[in-house]
């Protein structure tokens, strides 16, 4: 008894038929090229890493979602894993780039463009595995740095002709401003970020609820749940926490960030949002994201992770950097146009047995020529052929039959037009490039 | 006590620097136009597929280099498996064709490019990551499409300019002919036809040995390799094989697949070659390796495989098709010519903190007319920027003090002759343009 095969791809991953594949190929070459345009050099890792150089590196819900490869031969009866597929391009660059320090200039900005992939529940735009578009800087503490990223990402947008965005941006010290201002003792202060950075998805009554269930210092709660919801929030905020030293760094912090993009950025405006705070642990500046106002979510997000690289190299030094969901924005792209995959402009038929060396002769001419040109392998008759031409969208046949084979002449005839002529075999290639 | 974290790529993967990434992103955008030049289209597949999709496929030896990956959550203890890394783009391909089979025209040519994954020792040219590029013909049983695969394949070698290769070519049918023709019995084929395949390692006295060793009627053993060292082996069994209707088949075969190729291959030449088996199991009909004579090893190989998509398909169509091995292809391209990653055309430097969005101004014009600039961030004195911008091999540095920004000038330095001229800010981006 034979089972059918489920011929889909694994859940959460997917297959991309040549229409697809041509989208994707011309978007990341925008990416390619605006991030290099921008002055960012490609580095590339391996699809794997070792589990430990993952590991202690997400945070607990993160780390559940690696993917786990299982050792080999002997070893793959102990169910233990060894590699594990990259989570992001961040941590395993940040491996790459202590190994390769010393090959490196002091101020290093990179790209990195591939997939990840995570074992979160598949949804809309949510994949297991799924691109990301890298830009970071390392060696550079100034908010240029920061800007620089910005720009490079709004870059990519621009070039792509992304539909409306904003750019939200707030710094980690002007959050750990606040919970010092508002009395959040530093054990809590973990829990409230989380239950601020969530204020867009639950509304202030059920934010109220969640401060209220974190248990903090009488009063605390309640100050803070009332100014969060104050129309003002950034301008208050920079008043309230003039006063501490980080928090007031912070705000100078984004002012600089806002005031130097703003002039230069090509499309999309930078907002200061201080409710802003990106999950991962390892910020310590500037935090930013690209939301899209029709989708209502993220399209980048990053910021500064001072230190990062200490987890592999032995010095600190200032990092920053950015990542484009390239999904998601497909998706966006996608509503509104689609790439056709580019058909062939020639198809050559076959008129007979004898006739294939001939064809092959022609089509090969128009490759190197430079023209893309297949010959037919249906073996039909020639109107079988003519319409597996049309098929295929190709804008000109090429017949070719014992009458024009005597007299050195191709019979080209257009597929749009219908319209059909006779050329010289010489001069075949020019024909079809004039069109 | 901290242990040094391992920086190395995990064995057998490797990270690739800028210059690498810029050099393999050259060679995979000829591949891919070569390849859309003679009608393939592009797919792709997941990196992962199911477990039972891979198995069963590749033979025992090559089942043992599957890379599989541990279940997650709570299934994550059990040590099972339930996806592997895919170990070429062929299997998956057929998987992804049987799902989308309506959607395709009835020939139909595909390409496709990638990573694939095999737990293999690690070697010279040879590693757990690397890259295939393949095409593949379904619906075509003529010898012109095996001609196709012979020639996309080719114009890639002669695209990137790869020096001497020749194109071994046999068939399937020309082995089996001769299994019938020397009296080897059908349970002993197999070890025979795996023992042939290494006479260009082991030579002729090693062969004897193994064809010895695997227990042959009287006399057979010692006919084939008497007839094996023959100087004109592929006249001696086209002649032998005349009798045998599939040995014939297979001649006749190989005969037409090299008489068509031959007038029209852009480099390289087609030889008969009656020893070549190809390792894997799925061949039916033509197949051929791409040989490269300086590297004395095989840079391409593929074949004819009807019937390999009835795994996943109900009806078994012809199918033929071949791989390139990218990563000997770079190695040899590697030894000849390095690929310099695009150095930044223009460098900005920022002449103090006041300076910097007059600077971020200059850049933002500069790449908004597509040349590639970045902006200073290193932060240090003029001197030090501008040794900055000669280590980012950059062609011209941007300088504006407070004495240009009151003139609307730019001092536009050539960093290779070392000239410095004022520009007016306005016609900068045409005056880095024209060198």
């Amino acid at each position: 008894v034979s089972t059918k095969p489920n011929l889909a791809p694994p859940s959460g991953s997917r297959d991309f038929l040549p229409e697809e594949v041509a989208e994707r190929q011309r978007v990341l070459a925008i990416v390619r090229a605006t991030f290099a345009r921008h002055g960012f050099q490609p580095m590339d890792t391996p699809a794997f890493e070792r589990v430990e150089t993952l590991t202690g590196k997400y945070g607990e819900e993160g780390e559940k979602l690696i993917f786990k490869i299982l050792k080999r031969g002997e070893q793959a009866a102990t169910g233990e894993a060894d590699l594990a597929l990259r989570y992001d391009l961040t941590v395993p660059g940040m491996r790459m780039i202590a190994a390769n320090r010393h090959k490196l200039p002091r101020v290093f900005k990179r790209y990195a463009m591939g997939p990840v992939w995570r074992a979160d529940r598949p949804g809309k735009g949510r994949f297991r595995e799924f691109w990301q578009c890298d830009v970071d800087i390392l060696g550079a503490a100034s908010h240029l740095a920061d800007v620089e990223v910005l720009l490079a990402l709004a870059g990519v947008l621009d070039a792509v002709d992304f539909p409306g965005f904003e750019i939200r941006l707030n710094s980690r010290k002007v959050l750990a401003g606040m919970m010092t201002r508002y009395g959040v003792p530093a054990e809590r202060a973990g829990a409230v970020v989380i239950a601020i950075d969530k204020l867009d998805k639950i509304g202030m009554a059920k934010l109220g609820e969640e401060l209220d269930a974190i248990g903090l210092p009488p009063g605390v709660a309640t100050a803070l749940h009332r100014d969060l919801g104050a129309a003002d929030l950034p301008d208050l905020l920079a008043e309230r926490l003039a006063a501490d030293p980080v928090g007031a760094a912070g705000i100078a912090e984004v002012r600089a960030i806002v005031a130097a993009t703003q002039p230069v950025l090509p499309r999309g405006a930078v907002r200061f949002e201080p409710l802003l705070a990106r999950g991962l642990d390892y910020y310590t500046g500037a935090i930013f994201e690209f939301f899209a106002l029709d989708l209502r979510a993220a399209i980048a997000g990053g910021g500064r992770y001072d230190g990062l690289n200490a987890m592999f190299a032995g010095k600190p030094e200032p990092v920053c950097g950015g990542s484009l969901g390239l999904e998601r924005i497909l998706m966006v792209l996608a509503e509104r146009a689609k790439t056709e995959a580019e058909p062939p402009l020639v198809y050559v038929t076959v008129w007979d047995q004898d006739g294939r060396a001939d064809a092959l002769s022609l089509v090969q001419d128009l490759r190197r020529g430079g023209v893309m040109a297949e010959v037919d392998l249906t073996g039909g008759a020639l109107g079988r052929q003519l319409q597996a031409a049309h098929d295929r969208k190709a804008r000109f046949a090429l017949i070719r039959g014992p009458d024009e084979r005597a007299k050195d002449l191709v019979q080209l005839k257009d597929l749009v037009s219908g319209e059909q002529r006779a050329v010289a075999r010489d001069a075949v290639v020019s024909a079809a490039m004039r069109g």
